[in-house]
This record gives C-alpha cells, sequence and structure tokens, in this order.
C-alpha cells in the first residue's frame, strides 16, 4: 500500500523541543524564530527530513506556521486544521491562531518588543513571506534577521536524511516534446525579457523542462532539485547526483551540467545581467546569492509555468489514457463498494480506501496514488480535506439512517495523473441531502457545459459553479477547481477555478471542476471531474471562438443523490450524455457483471 | 429641448489650428504635446471650455488622445469610434490609431526622436498616465515635460468661458444625511489611515460630501470644484465664487471655507503630514504642488467613493420614486411608439427621442436628460454609443421587412437617476433576432435572480450574464453595468459588473443591468434595468447570508422578441413576476388607454 494510516503523535516530546530551541535561540542572540510548513521548493508535500513544523509543534497538517518567542508560541493554521491542531500540538506549549482572522505577521507584530530579533530560514521564505513579516516587525521597531543554520536541523537528533529518490527519463513521447525543444522555448522567453538566466527552484518546473520525473516525495513525482537555465538554453542542473543513473545523465545531455547541492552557490555566483526570479515562489536565500554576484534581479513568473500547464496533445492522449484505465478501476470499485453497501458487509473509511487502492493496482500500471485518499462517511465527509487514521477511521453506515460516504482519490500513471470525488448514498438519503448535492450537481455541470472568448480566466467561471447553491443561501469554502499537472503535481498553478484565478484559460490546460456542500458535524458533498480547455472553435450557428471544457473522468455520478425534478432540460441532457460516454468507453475494459452494475448506474435519468 | 442633433463640423478649420500649435510648440521648444479628452476633473463630459481636444482634431467622441509632433499627428481612439473619427477629422493631418492595438503611448514612442521633449498639461493628466507615457519616452531617450501654459487655451480664440453654473442644495431629506455628519465620516476615515487631508477633485464627491449640486455640464448635476478635507473635517472648497448664493453658503456653513480658484495653489501650499491623492483622478499639478508643499503624498482611494456608492435609504427611497415617475413617463411613451409603429406612422431617430424627453418633461420634475438619448434604428442599435444627429438621422421601418429599435436613455431627477433601455421589434420579427434577443434577455433575467455572499464582486457575476451568449458562440463588447449616482453621474465608480469589476458589491450600491448583442451592419439588442444591491440576509431554507438585486426599473420587455421556448421555468416565472409588478406599480400613474395597453404588454408569456 502507498498510503498508511498511522496515527502519527509527537505530542508528547513538543514542550523539551521547544525549550531546546529556545535556548539555543537566546544563545545565538535571537529573541524568536518562526517556522514555516515549507522546504526550499514550496510545495505542498514535504519530504521527512523537511517536516521542520511538524517536529517543532507536532501538528502534521499541510499548511501552518509556528512562532517561537521566549515566552509564547503560536501555531497558525487555517478554518480546516482546527481539530487536528488541538489532537496534535499542546495547548500549554502552544496558542492556536486562527489565520483567517488573525495572520502570522499580525500575531507576531503583537507578541514582539521593540528591538526584538526574529529568526528565519531564508531556504524556507519567498521574498513575498519576508516583506509582509519585515513590514509588521518594523511597525513596533523589532527585526527579521536570517539564521545561519537551522536551528530544526541541528537539534532534531533523528532527522531523515534529504530524499535521495531515483530520477528517470519522462520519454518524449509522453511529453510530446523533446527537451531541447523546451529549453529553446524558455531560452526565447528569457531572450525577449532581455533577462540572461532565471532559476527554476519549482521541482515541478524542472521535470517538466528536463523530461524527467522522480521519486523524492510521496504522491508527487518530481526531483528535489534546483536549477538555472540561462539565454543560452544552457542549463546547471544542481540535485544530489546519485539520483541521476548514467542513463538519465545521457538524456540530460551537454547542454545540462549536473552540480551537487553544495555547489548552487557557486553555480548563482557566476551569474551576471538580469535575472529573473519568481517573488512568490523563489526562496530569499537564493535572491540574495544573485545579488551578491552582482546580477539585477527582475520579478517575473518561472517561465515553464505556462507552458507546462498548456499540455501538449500527446500529454492530452496520455491523460485521456490514465482516465480511461482509471475509470475501469473505479467501476470495479464502485460495483464492489455498491454491492457490499447493499447486502450489509460491515465496511469502514480505512477498508475502502484500502480496497480503491487495490483496485488500482490491478491495473499493473499504478506507480503512486496521486495524494492520500479521502475517504470519508457521514460527518467525517463535512471535512474538505479529511484525511482517515487508525483513531480516527469509523464504520460506515448503511443501515436504517442512511448516510454519505465521500471518496476523493488519484492516481499516479506514467501517462497521466488523475483526481476524482465521488459522494454515494449509504442506505436511505435524507431528502435534504439529495437536493443540495442536486444543487452541487448543477454547479459542477454548469462548468462542464461552460463556454467563453478569450481572456476569460477562473475568477471569472467560479460563480457559475456556485450559483445554484447561492440562490439557495448555500456555498462551499473552497476554489471550484485547481490545476493539474500530466504524470506531475495534483495540485499545479497558475491556472484554477476560483476567484483569485486570474490567470485566463488557455487550450490544453488542465483543472479540477469539483464544487462541494459541507454541513458541519453531518455530512459532505462534493463531486470531481477534471477537465481539459478546449478550442477556440465557433460553436454552430454562433460568430465567435469560445473555448470550453472537455470531461477527462469517467465514472457514474450516484444517480440516489439526485433530485431530477431540479435539473433543467439541458442539465440532464449533459448527465444523461456523460453517462452513456463512461458506458460506452469503460463498459469494454471490465468484466460482464461490472459492466452490467455500470450500464443500470449509467442509464438516462 | 436638453437634447440637440446638430452636426457639429469644424473639420475644415482643423489643419490651420494644428499648424498654429506646432508653430507654438517649436517656439517654446517642444517637440509635440499630448492633448487628452479630459478636463481637471477627469469626467467623462467635459464643459464647452474644455473640449481642447474637439477643437484640435474636429473629433467630439467621448473618449480619445491627440498626439501632434512637428511631422505627423494621431488622434487615438477605441473601437465605437472608428466611423465618427473619419468623419469629423482629416486624415492628411491626423492619423488614426486604434488603441485596442496600439496604445497611445506606444504609437508616441514610435514616433519620436531620441532627445525629443513631449509637453503635457499637468491639469489634465493623472499620474497613472504620466507614468505609462514617461516610460515610453524613457525607452525613445525622449521626455516628457509640462506645460507652463496650455497652447490650445492661448490660441483658441473663441474658446467659451470656465462654465459657472449655480451651485444649489441638496437637502439632507433626500440625501439621508446631513453633510456634517459625511464630513465627519470621511475624517475618521483619513485619521484611521494616520492621514492629514485629502484633495478632492472628482465633482461628484464634492457634491455628495457636501449635499450640493449644480448645472456646469450637461446631464450631469455637479459643481466644478477641488475640495480639501482635512482630518479635523473642515474643508477648502475651490470654486469659482460666483456659483454660490447666500443660501447656498449659509448651507455650507463654517467648516467649509470657500475660495476662489487661483487661490487653489495657495490651499495646496498649506498641506503638512501625510496627503492621500488617488493615482486615478488626481491631476499632476495638484501633486506637485502638494508634494513642493512639503507633504508626503500617500496614494489611496478617494475616500468619498465608497460611502457615496452605498446609498442610504432616503437616496434608496428617492429613487424608487424617480423610477416609479420615470415608467409611468416610458410606459407613455411607449405606448405611443406601439400605436404610431402599428399604424405605420413616419417616424425617424430624432422625433423618437424627442417625444421620449417631451413625455418625461410632462412628469413636471425633470431637471435634465442623465445622458444624450440613443435612439437607434436597425444598424444604428448595434453601435453601441449611436449619437443620432441630423446627418445620421434615419427612418423606422416597421414596414414589410421590420427591423429593431433600441432607446437609451435616462432622466435627471432631485431625488434620482435613471437608465432606461429597451429594444423594440418595428414590424415583423427575423427569428433570429427573437432567438438572440431571448439570449440576451436570459443574460439579464441571471443576474436579476443573482444572489451572493459577502466578498463577490463584478468581476465574478459577469459570466452570468453572458453565459447564455457564450454557449452559442456570441457576445458582447461591453461591461453588463456600471454604477449609477443617486441625482448624480449616470455612470460611477467604483463598483460595476464586467470583468474590471473588482470592488466587492455592498448594499445599497446602485448598478445598470444591461447585457448586449451587436451584429454589425443590421441589427442591435440592449435591454437594461437599474438594479439596488439587496441584503444581506439568510434566503429561506438557506444557511449563509446572501446579497441579491432589487430591480428600479419599471417598463414592459417588449415580448414579440422573446422566444419563450429558450426560457427556464425559472427564467420564466421572474419575467412573469416582474411584468405584474410593473403593471401595478404603473397602471395608477398612467391613463386608462396607457393602462390598458400595459396590462396586455405586461400579461404572463
Amino acid at each position: 500500500m502507498f498510503q498508511n494510516f498511522d496515527v502519527i503523535s509527537e505530542r508528547d516530546a513538543v514542550a523539551g523541543r521547544v525549550e531546546r530551541l529556545r535556548g539555543w535561540l537566546a544563545d545565538a542572540g535571537f529573541d524568536g524564530m518562526v517556522i514555516p510548513r515549507a522546504d526550499a521548493h514550496q510545495g505542498e508535500t514535504v519530504a521527512p527530513h523537511d517536516a521542520r513544523l511538524a517536529w517543532a509543534t507536532g501538528f502534521t497538517g499541510s499548511a501552518g506556521t509556528a512562532i517561537i518567542l521566549a515566552e509564547r508560541a503560536a501555531l497558525c493554521i487555517d478554518g480546516r486544521y482546527t481539530i487536528q491542531a488541538r489532537e496534535q500540538t499542546p495547548p500549554e506549549v502552544y496558542e492556536y491562531v486562527a489565520v483567517m482572522e488573525t495572520r502570522p505577521e499580525e500575531w507576531l507584530a503583537g507578541a514582539v518588543s521593540e528591538g526584538a530579533v526574529i529568526g528565519f530560514d531564508p531556504w524556507l521564505f519567498t521574498t513575498a513571506a519576508v516583506e509582509r513579516l519585515e513590514a509588521a516587525l518594523k511597525r513596533k521597531g523589532a527585526e527579521l534577521r536570517p539564521l545561519g543554520e537551522n536551528p530544526v536541523d541541528l537539534l532534531w537528533e533523528d532527522q531523515p536524511p534529504a530524499p535521495s529518490g531515483a530520477a528517470r527519463i519522462h520519454s518524449a513521447t509522453l511529453a510530446g516534446r523533446d527537451s531541447a525543444a523546451k529549453r529553446t522555448e524558455v531560452a526565447e522567453a528569457l531572450k525577449e525579457d532581455d533577462a540572461a538566466a532565471t532559476v527554476l527552484t519549482q521541482p515541478d518546473s524542472i521535470a517538466w523542462l528536463l523530461n524527467i520525473r522522480g521519486s523524492d516525495i510521496a504522491r508527487v513525482p518530481v526531483v528535489h532539485a534546483f536549477a538555472v537555465i540561462h539565454a543560452s538554453g544552457d542549463v546547471d542542473l544542481v540535485a544530489n547526483p546519485e539520483k541521476f543513473s548514467g542513463e538519465v545523465r545521457e538524456h540530460l545531455g551537454n547542454a545540462v551540467s549536473l552540480h551537487p547541492v553544495d555547489g548552487f552557490g557557486a553555480v548563482l555566483d557566476k551569474l551576471s545581467g538580469t535575472v529573473r526570479l519568481d517573488r512568490d515562489t523563489c526562496p530569499v536565500w537564493v535572491v540574495k546569492r544573485v545579488e551578491a554576484a552582482g546580477a539585477k534581479v527582475a520579478w517575473g513568473r518561472d517561465p515553464c509555468a505556462l507552458p507546462k500547464a498548456r499540455k501538449t496533445s500527446a500529454e492530452l492522449d496520455g491523460m485521456r489514457a490514465a482516465h480511461r484505465r482509471d475509470g475501469a478501476a473505479f467501476a470495479r470499485f464502485l460495483h464492489w463498494l455498491d454491492r457490499a453497501l447493499d447486502t450489509g458487509e460491515k465496511l469502514d473509511e480505512i477498508m475502502v480506501a484500502e480496497k480503491l487502492e487495490a483496485f488500482r493496482r490491478d491495473t499493473g500500471a499504478l506507480l503512486d496514488l496521486s495524494f492520500d485518499t479521502i475517504s470519508a462517511a457521514g460527518e467525517h465527509a463535512a471535512l474538505p480535506h479529511y484525511r482517515v487514521n487508525r483513531q480516527s477511521n469509523r464504520a460506515i453506515d448503511s443501515g436504517q439512517h442512511g448516510e454519505v460516504y465521500l471518496v476523493d482519490s488519484g492516481a499516479q500513471y506514467a501517462d497521466g495523473t488523475t483526481d476524482i470525488t465521488r459522494t454515494l448514498a449509504a442506505g436511505p438519503v435524507d431528502p435534504e441531502i439529495r437536493r443540495r448535492a442536486t444543487l452541487v450537481l448543477k454547479g459542477m455541470i454548469a462548468i462542464s457545459l461552460a463556454r467563453w472568448p478569450k481572456g476569460v480566466a477562473g475568477a471569472h467561471l467560479d460563480a457559475l459553479a456556485r450559483i445554484a447553491l447561492w440562490q439557495q443561501g448555500l456555498d462551499f469554502d473552497h476554489g471550484t477547481g485547481h490545476g493539474v499537472g500530466a504524470h506531475l503535481d495534483v495540485h499545479e498553478g497558475p491556472q484554477n477555478l476560483s476567484r483569485r484565478g486570474t490567470v485566463p484559460l488557455e487550450p490544453g490546460m488542465i483543472l479540477s471542476n469539483e464544487p462541494g456542500f459541507y454541513k458541519e458535524g453531518h455530512y459532505g458533498i462534493r463531486i470531481e471531474n477534471l477537465v481539459i480547455v478546449t478550442g477556440p472553435e465557433v460553436p454552430p450557428g454562433g460568430e465567435r471562438e469560445m473555448m470550453g471544457f472537455e470531461t477527462l473522468t469517467l465514472a457514474p455520478i450516484d444517480r440516489k443523490l439526485i433530485d431530477s425534478r431540479l435539473l433543467t432540460d439541458a442539465e440532464r441532457f449533459w448527465l444523461d450524455s456523460y453517462h452513456a460516454r463512461v458506458f460506452t468507453e469503460i463498459a469494454p475494459l471490465v468484466d460482464q457483471p461490472v459492466a452490467d452494475w455500470l450500464e443500470d448506474a449509467c442509464a438516462p435519468l
């Protein structure tokens, strides 16, 4: 199994660790420090080596900031982690701070005294983050100062080593372009911008650029590395050389020079002219070193971000194949689950998640999950980011009262990444739940059917997914969708479907379409398909080019959670057509009993 | 009549004027100058005194920029003015530049030589505009330099004097708050921001703040003035003193000191501390003078903008009363027009516009139009900003072929401002036009029915008005709606319904809801109601507070242009309910024949 469900609790060790940190900080002349949930690559997942926030606080969630001062300490988290933080982090050591109400820098500014010196690890902070902290401290007459060494690394006795997973070749056949062509494109963009080079610090950009994949962290098939790409198209790649076999080195070729991690500074020292850096992702350490080299820093987006988001037709074909494969596994899973629920088999959240992983593994192509499966029954489904463990695990009640069961999961295959959510009725369905699930479905269909002209971004479309809920005084507290990589990160920028999504949608971008509704303590609903941006083309009878979405995900939507009286003719037509397509594409890939079950599940409403 | 339809053509005088400008510029050491369509208040309408762009180019449209160099000159305009510019501006003097393709600063950068000195009038340019020009010129090694005197004013022999219309009191009863309370609110906002003062340069902000109205320019009941409001709440008002009668001066009270226009500099010279200025509206002249006074400029929005946009309940009641009054006049107009079209009476665009103004005048309450009526038949309706004159005027063809007639108009009453568009079928209706008009109607209904939570802005709702068109490969090239003032400017910020509308919508804001569709050279459709933002309140059966819209405008929508098969049940229900309300509210205000006609026009679909 890729996923494990162990309860990790280091709660009892936290107080001692914080005391040792305080001692170190005092000796080194600091009045406190800030510890983010980040590594030098600012990704969503960190390696065990980089789980410094968890070491210092016990909290293992995917976002948060600790601030340790001499007398006080705070763990700053967002609303989805309130409960988890209380379980993992001792309140006698840390105050819990809700970032929606109080930003970390605000808490810090309120807690420090004039003249205080607060430390931070310049590898783990971006310029944007440092500027926020600096501005807040300055108002109080306090100072933010880089730490020469990170005391967590010094005091963490059994800190796991930095990951050194093997890199592998991602073929030009799967990528649709060879790395040389990509490097030329990025180099041209740098030249047009009068930039001599840019420093790439995001592993998915580097994986995309060099047509490589890796195994440094769970769920995300990237190589932890840094890279400098020059306007010549040459690349300095900075990473543990042990990750690269002779075959991979040959694939990288002469234009890519490999440097060990401790040679990064020397690579940066050679930079001159204008160097483009990304303010939101580049570590301050890199920025300062580039400045010290005498180069001129120009802020700009990582030049790989947009080309990576615009998938090639080979990548799109790969994603389609991955979704057919995944759809077959998911159909087998749904068939099994439906029967198990019907026959009153005893099921719990972990069993179901394990079964789903097993069906995916049966494809023979599963390289990893794309994220830990969210397997959530009843009130757990109301937590959009619920992660089941042996302690939280609960039975699914398909008995007299019934409840919903929500499963949000995905797979990494060599040809593509999947991410699907379905919500199922276990036992009888409360009419309120059915009505609200139908409103969520209306939002998902509205996005599926949307067309729009050039220039429109996610921020402009997000309301289409919500208006049916809004009309009824309901809403959900997450974006409608995120970008998705092609056998890369399941959460990829810059495209997204949310009010913060200001990047225009372009053909070939892949996004999730996942509206939901959550009733705290009771139930949760989410329906998620992945979609490809298509077009532009003039619709029949129309006059202007429009873009639209092609749906990738192939799995039936539970009809027990649909109140068909709430659907318009167009919505019902979409659903029936979608189900017909699911049956046509998936039935040939599964055994007869599953195909028979699928036929019923995909029948017209 | 407020509106006149005269053809203004000074085309023949343009070449001579440009030659004289070139001579003056050369003598003064300038290689060229930029002339905007602006006065010092950056409003949409300028007084005849400020029509410098028209004097120098012949072009009388409401947006444009002229650039005059020694050998070349350009008139930079947007797409809606392409035809008008060709008619009014001689091509042997000016190149026409489409700003959608080439920004004025781009044309300028391409046309100037290294070392060139380009002049601009610092009263007519904002910092934002100057920075764009400066950056472009700098790249070419050229310089932007303020003109001590505007040569247009020096050379324009019969330049009309600056307006000196009388100011009048806008009662606290109509405004819902007295001026002292508003000044205190704005002063508090300045104090919170550590600002000592702000300079108001937008006449509608000053009119709002001081509860006054004026008559300096047509259509917009403001006083041309500048004002400084201090953190104490005291105001220095800078305007021609002749505009203020003893009664108005008494209304202004002791906290408002009146200064003549040539005393503005002295008022600014006394400023110290931090002075908040609006980067997008404040003239550079003011910015430089404030800096020269030793004060620190802090960029920030005009602090009157948001409070002005959030109407008081008295203002909303006034707007409702104005819309009932206007709705009765409009019903009489529609009844007359419908009968005239039915009986084949010979009608043209000017006649209809005059008739509409006459019906509004019959209310006895009409103070002005809120803008020149757009009275557009057939292919003229495809021009969203069409302004009929004696030359363009054409008959409305209600004969065998039929066509659409579009009328977009509004009134200024003491208690409110109206703005309504209706498109009517004259004669038989082409099915394509009816289908597309129905798609436009669907968009208008989607906005009318929308609900949304706190924080949502126009940019997030705009797509609701377009999605029915987008699905069919159609769109329109203007925002869905603009903010509207309460007996103030019919186009008011900061709120709007468009992809550029990033200010969250708040209760009491008034907007237009006016999707359209235009087929160039053939026909145009637009349906416009004004709406008030309502709420927040929890809809029945819902869980969260939502905002919504209350429709102000009361006039039937032409059923001959509705294909009811394209409407959902919810859309049809909205339309029938709206029409029932129009009949209930307007029928008691009109004579029996009009009421009878209205009953038919408002019958359920």
